[in-house]
């Protein structure tokens, strides 16, 4: 009997998928990465079928690639060859919905935005929303630590993770963290798992913290600026008013020129920058209006605050088309550069003289009251790797970034896509322990295999 | 040769202390455990004399106790025989304050009033207050990750370290985090390290986040209530109306009797409960006014908003009272469990009957707002040591709140006192893999023995 008929036994015919084409569709995440051949997919509805898997790795030596939803963007979900995918896209119960203590206990399928959706009946928000939060679920986002638009004000996926309920490597299962809003006892193990990318264990519930949901609609601002220097002293500006914007995204102008050729957006040919940002404080359209004037002030060329939700969704709406647009002129690298906050400018200065010097299109958008940049690196439509300039491009951004005293990765993960620069960042002490914390973990070394560390 | 001799020949006499007197002054905390007998006391002076320190540690397997100011309430940094006590509060230089990134690079004997006190002269504020801030190190706050009163906003010390330089048992130097606000670069080391209370490693500088300062004072409330049932109500109204308090107290009867035992402060028979809250939001005295009414919605039977700075120091003044109040009744056992924000009446009631039941003195204070209670058990001034029956009520109080769903310590730290009621929490499968964690970062155990994990 092959190993994977036992496991079809343990489980059930319906859990496990062998069919090639199915499984292929299973072992891709959302970057240019081709996997490799998996024995097969578990589709996992409970702790117990995880408990299953696991222990049926550990016993016949198969490497498991967890997976929640697939929209990662650094490989961390991509399969290799002879490995099991283990989804958790079906464990989707929102166990418990507390609004007294404002926490949730959430099986790792939920999709973000429908925590998000059923926290709000209760007058609560789940706040982390990476962009692709209506798709993407909690269990990617706490594999990579997610980020999104919201986090300038209200902190990244890890900053509202409570506790954990982990099955380990060896088919244990480990609950780390708490119920409550501060805990100090022992190590900080629900930490050490967000972010971790599937490598140390397999998140099957996660207690996080709700949130007061904003008691009006957010007041939302636009800005356009004949350069990246008045654009980023303009960002500065604004935090160092206190306006605390619960958004706060820059355009580039190659991001605005795909928009602009797609929805023809009557772009200045002197517009080197866009802003937009938002306020959901109580008094956000007096916000809103002050960050107006503060980008006034900084030069911009153009400013409107909206007055309606409409309006406001029109402004956000640009924002939103930046990645689509990019993808309409070719295939996209997208890369995750963070930078302290008064480095943006010079990192969209380096990053645009990296596209020069190497005749590669790179376009940016950043969450840029967070610093954290995505240059997304343009080539040409089906050419299945980014060709070498593109390589020799990022190279530069990502020792730049270094260079700034940034990081690789702001919210998307080292995956696959970003380990040959990994040692550059963490140094050799650094990542010696980190393999060392990897074995008390997975000693056999079957989690995700090759990601992350 | 001695072996504290070869130290003392490396470093420099002057940064080894060997008189016994001056040696247990440096072996204690603010608990009443008595530390044995050290070998001696270093009074590191730079990351060199910490290196040099453990590599000869590690060299002669002599354990090493790290701390700050010793102001911890849990015996984490009591030294034990044949120990080397390994000070960092002459390390107390900022090394950089960055406005622009509102960030700051500080030594691990900064006192942490100090850098609030630094952060301020630029707009900024470093949040974390634990009651002792004006004279607790930040490493001692990174160590035990402390809380504070404006945690209920602005979260605990984990949520303002970015970044740490850490020394290993074994000498080597390593560097976690980033100096972004956002990064998920390899396993979260940093988070690791903050709350390990010395027995991963001894941080040498932290790289860490500072806020907008509020630009008015804060405005503040106080409430009285015939019940802890009607408190706690009114606590959970004012959270779910989105008040967002900087500071929420609740006092419990037997301390407004210690304060109004020593202060007179003309207390009602009937008083069970008292509530102090803050906001310092833009608006906050409104928001106050707001808070005051939801309390007299909620039965309060007296309610004040102060109209003055020094009205609302007066409010406070009442809270800062309560620990000397009880000091004077007794000696004092401070306790520092955590429960969901909705179980804080019931662990109260749960408090008051254990006091009734073992015929002990309890007094609590609350960080309501957090679900965090301090219950201090009062005993006999002079008593070495809690009698037995104070900790036979602790036991149950401990038991209560892991029941309620809560945790053994909000913000203290396990350190010597909660080492016994450990693993009720966190369960043998996380026991054995924070043992493991230990044995990667410390694999002669020489690193604080005994404590946390």
């Amino acid at each position: 009997m092959r190993p994977i008929d036992a496991l079809v036994n343990s489980l059930s015919e319906a859990r496990v998928v062998t069919d090639p084409d199915v499984i292929d569709s299973y072992a891709r995440d959302r970057t240019f990465l081709e996997p490799g051949k998996p024995l097969g997919v578990v589709l996992a509805a409970s702790r117990d079928d995880v408990v299953t898997t696991l222990k049926w790795a550990t016993e016949h030596r198969v490497p498991v690639v967890p997976r929640g939803a697939g929209t990662g963007l650094a490989g961390a979900s991509v399969a290799g060859d002879g490995s099991i995918v283990l989804s958790l896209a079906r464990m989707t119960a929102i166990r418990e919905l507390s609004p007294a203590d404002e926490i949730a206990v959430v099986e790792p399928g939920v999709i973000t935005a429908d925590l998000d959706k059923a926290a709000r009946e209760h007058g609560l928000m789940y706040a982390p929303d990476p962009s692709s939060y209506e798709i993407s679920t909690i269990g990617g986002n706490l594999a990579t630590n997610a980020g999104g638009l919201r986090c300038v004000k209200y902190g990244v996926t890890r900053d509202s993770a409570l506790g954990l309920e982990v099955v380990l490597a060896d088919g244990r299962v480990l609950n780390t963290g708490r119920r409550t809003m501060k805990g100090v006892t022992g190590y900080d193990l629900t930490g050490l798992f967000v972010g971790s990318e599937g490598t140390l264990g397999v998140i099957t519930a996660a207690t996080v913290r709700l949130r007061r949901a904003p008691a009006v609609p957010p007041a939302t601002f636009a800005a356009e600026f004949g350069s990246l220097r008045e654009a980023g002293a303009a960002v500065s500006a604004i935090m160092a008013a206190g306006c605390q914007p619960s958004l706060m995204e820059l355009l580039d102008r190659a991001t605005l020129e795909a928009i602009d050729d797609w929805r023809n957006i009557g772009l200045e040919p002197t517009t080197q920058a866009m802003l937009i940002g938002q306020s959901d404080a109580a008094d956000g359209q007096a916000v809103a209006e002050r960050m107006e004037r503060i980008c006034t002030d900084n030069g911009a060329s153009f400013v409107a605050v909206s007055s309606s939700p409409q309006e406001a969704e029109e402004l956000i709406g640009l924002r939103r088309l930046a990645y689509g647009a990019k993808e309409r002129q070719g295939a996209c690298l997208v890369e995750d550069v963070c930078v302290p906050r008064s480095a943006l400018p010079e990192m969209i200065t380096r990053i645009e003289a990296a596209a020069a010097r190497h005749g590669v299109r790179i376009a940016t958008v950043a969450h840029a009251g967070d610093g954290n940049l995505h240059p997304v690196f343009i080539f040409e439509h089906g050419t299945v790797e980014p060709p070498p300039e593109v390589w020799a491009a990022a190279d530069e951004v990502f020792k730049d970034a270094l260079e700034l005293g940034g990081t690789l990765t702001g919210e998307h993960g080292v995956g696959l896509l970003k380990r040959r620069w990994l040692a550059l960042e963490t140094g050799p002490v650094s990542g010696e322990l980190q393999g060392q914390i990897k074995a008390v973990f997975d000693p056999l070394g079957l989690l995700n295999p090759g990601k992350a560390i």
